[in-house]
């Protein structure tokens, strides 16, 4: 067990977000990584295909399945995995729950940043795990999957091991009463809630599950991880990596089980359903997202990232190249596959106030679709950028763009990808609507499709972006002004709903990335979702204090 | 303003909540309440008599209705209050919503603070409103009406005061990236979730209601008060203190309205689904309770304290009767209408074991039966600890408890009150049931009703204690062991079930008492409800934190 060594980078961790304070003062990642990691990640990773995935610790079996294929080849991965039954798992969750509820918050602490560490020694070859079940690029995936995932795992424990400790595990108390005095002995207790269930999504498999998992284990429960059929490798990796840790210190591994499942017989709504789950993090769609809210009970705490449309005001900007450049790379980063990519860009239709004077709607919208057209193209830039669509189902949304209505400024086609010629790619479809085609912009349309929407001025672009967050959800809006009053004026009416803003970005900095320690991700207000990455809340609703009183004679 | 000067007070408070200190250290309230006091309370209560209640500052009005009626003298009131449309109040509470949340943290707290000192001028008015409208007596009224709920009330300002400022309000962010750096501006918005609704029950007007109230409040938003319509004037006095105090210091005073209602026309149900609606904190049954807590989603939060059957477990004990008096007085206490009073006393068939040796079962129950009549007919104590029944439904749930099943033990019966001859009374009525009788002992007898359940061993009462509490709440439970080991074993399996455990209560301390900053009431844990007077959830969920990002160049 590694407590003392990981109490300072725990003790960091917790100062920092308590601060909130300069990314760059928090703790470098360790380079220790090696010349020869990415090969030796891409060895592992092709040593694991084509076969049962055995590193994990879970002996209780009913069957092996796997249906894996790479948005690059179009290949299936050929890897199974374990399959158990749900009241097989829920009832081991509960066992090693157990034991693991009784360890110390400091061992658990431990623990959980040893796993961390141990994953990291994983980083490669979960970013070609990444790479080949979700669709991102090798640097996204590397990034997402990798440190960033750590990064927000660690945010969890830090900040479940400082509230943890918020109140004192003993106290005395005494009441005067005149003559005489009451005293009792008062014992504060952070109890888990149960054996949590994390579900995971099919394009953000590790980052958006790792959080909900180790705020599960640092608050002491059991954590069964539900990944989706279409990308378990990098979750697999990850969980086995963490079932060795456990085991090395003593705990039981099945603290911390897989639970895959096949599209043809899914389990989720088994698991969840079962009274044995008191926890639930899910990330995905919002129809499913809404059911398992639906789960909720003062028994049952659920956490959700569902979808949301994102919005793009555009009122006055000082360098309009450098704008449409960030926004042409927002949206075509891993082809809109983001939940935090731009969605509805809000344009007022006399155009934008920059630095050269007034460019009208149809020029801006020019600069823009040039800008996407460019990077699309790029020989060096294009396919790294959009890396390919995760599933069939995104390619014939991007395909029937075009046919949603209004008018097509840009078509988006296929982008030749020089490594992989089978690669499932699309570029952007830019549409150009009006702002009375609310049936068109007031739903998330996943992936490479992006729409104008010409308003009256920028009063109704603020309006019908706060309109859009408050009944359908936002995670991210970006807005660009040089008018200090019309910045104030979009801050009040997008935080009203609940939604971030971000200002003016530009250069090498979008509006997609939120920074664990730094940014929170969804805020938990508007239907988007009802959990953030990481406020308080995400830790707190995992375990209860509870108070015990003992008379002192 | 008063700011400066309650800084002092608030700072203490949080350090006190942040501590869970020695209630001793809590700075005294003041004594300046003045030996006439008691007399201008009951002058004022009487003054509001038969006539329309004219304080608050609402002037939307649609009509004026009012039906209380004093369980002491079975008299009407005769008081009427202001009805208002829901339509109006949410409109009134969004308005003056917006200026609130405008207003800073230190300001508000300062505000609050203040509103607490005016209500604590009216405490001796509101300990006669109370008495007469729940039946509490009058000591009861006074503390639990006074000083007891501005305590949770002040907490809950001193936790949120704290909260809210957890971030900070500005940050910049910097990003090193080889040659250059990205800077942003963060900034970090506690948003308030908009309009609040607090329901308050027929028993603890005040109290259950002013922590939701002020934690409202001091979050930003605006609030609506509805109280039961057999109970509305404690808090319709409390709610126009907070008004004139919000008006003197240029507020809207409608940021706190009264929405009283008739039993004929509730409004309830139409207020809490009006999509304006973002916050409801309920006190009550459990049939509504559950009702409130289906209305959640990711824009609503709902905040429940609703019923449980809470249980004593004997396995042991000192002093036999210091232990009988001390649980005779916890179920007589305002005649068992109180939350948190016992209702399941677990006791071996074999009896407990005693500093004497062994008492059986029967001579236990004996002892214990003998307790309550003792209290109950006390010519100076038993009229004062009984109080009165709020209504004519728990009377004769108390009357009919003879015919629930299993021995009765003791038959209750109706306790003179010398100075109120009406008034509605009855004394607790004891069962004998097996541990078979679930039907009997699994749902809550809100009132004056005890059963003591006769179980094989400990054992089976530990596991029977936990099993209501699981599956029917529980909000305490009292235990008395000398045993370490069993006392460990009870600690563990009710805290598994979110239950605290009092052990070995005798002498002037009682189960059915939770201090402010000191004890949380209700967990949030298991179904006696999803909230907790007062843990960090309590406040936190009543904003979201939104963080904005601008980019420097």
């Amino acid at each position: 067990m590694l407590i003392a060594k990981h109490q300072n980078t725990i003790d960091k961790a917790v100062t920092a977000n308590h601060e909130r304070t300069f990314y760059s003062q928090y703790p470098e990642h360790p380079k220790a990584y090696g010349e020869d990691a990415p090969q030796r990640g891409e060895a592992g990773f092709r040593d694991l295909l084509n076969k049962p995935f055995k590193r994990l610790r879970q002996q209780v079996v009913s069957g092996w399945a796997g249906e894996e294929a790479s948005p690059y080849t179009g290949q299936p991965l050929g890897i199974t995995y374990p399959l158990t039954d749900v009241d097989e798992l829920v009832k081991a969750g509960k066992r090693s729950g157990q034991q693991w509820a009784r360890q110390s918050v400091a061992d658990r602490a431990g623990i959980l940043t040893e796993a961390l560490e141990r994953i990291q020694h994983h980083f490669f070859e979960i970013a070609y795990a990444t790479m080949h079940t979700t669709g991102q690029s090798y640097m996204m995936s590397f990034q997402a999957s990798g440190p960033h995932a750590n990064d927000r795992a660690l945010e969890a424990v830090a900040l479940g091991y400082q509230l943890l400790q918020h109140y004192p595990e003993k106290q005395s108390w005494e009441k005067p009463m005149g003559k005489i005095s009451v005293k009792l002995e008062k014992q504060f207790r952070a109890v888990p809630r149960g054996v949590g269930v994390v579900i995971g999504c099919s394009t953000f498999p590790v980052w958006n599950s790792l959080p909900g998992i180790f705020a599960d284990l640092i608050t002491g429960n059991a954590v069964i991880v539900k990944p989706h059929p279409k990308a378990i490798l990098p979750i697999a990796i990850a969980v086995a990596a963490i079932q060795d840790v456990l085991e090395e210190n003593g705990q039981d591994p099945y603290t911390c089980q897989l639970a895959a499942d096949t599209s043809a017989k899914p389990i989720t709504k088994t698991l969840c359903e079962n009274p044995g789950i008191s926890l639930i993090d899910y990330t995905g769609g919002s129809a499913f997202g809404s059911y398992v809210e639906s789960l909720a009970t003062p028994s049952r705490v659920v956490f959700t990232e569902k979808a949301g449309v994102n919005s793009v005001i555009l009122d006055s900007v000082k360098d309009v190249d450098a704008v449409m450049q960030n926004l042409a790379f927002s949206v075509s980063l891993y082809s809109g596959q983001m939940c935090t990519a731009p969605q509805n860009f809000f344009i007022p239709e006399s155009g934008i106030a920059t630095a050269d004077g007034r460019l009208g709607f149809d020029e801006t919208a020019a600069r823009f679709t040039a800008a996407i057209t460019a990077l699309a193209g790029h020989p060096k830039m294009g396919a790294g950028t959009l890396g390919a669509l995760q599933n069939e189902t995104t390619l014939q949304r991007a395909k029937d763009a075009a046919k949603l209505g209004g008018k097509v400024l840009l078509s988006g086609t296929a982008v030749a990808n020089e490594e992989f010629k089978d690669a499932r790619t699309f570029s952007p479809t830019v549409l150009e609507v009006t702002a009375k085609d609310k049936e068109i912009f007031e739903k998330e349309l996943f992936g490479p499709v992006v729409l104008l929407i010409k308003t009256k001025d920028t009063e109704e672009s603020i309006r019908l972006a706060q309109q859009m967050a408050a009944g359908h959800g936002a995670i991210t809006c970006a807005a660009y002004t040089t008018n200090e009053q019309v910045k104030e004026q979009i801050a009040d009416a997008m935080n009203s709903v609940f939604t971030p803003v971000s200002f003016n970005f530009t250069g090498p900095i979008w509006v997609n990335q939120h920074a664990a320690f730094s940014d929170f991700h969804v805020t938990g207000g508007n239907p988007a979702g009802n959990a953030s990455f990481t406020n308080q809340e995400f830790l707190l609703r995992r375990f209860v204090w509870v108070g015990n009183r003992t008379y002192v004679e």
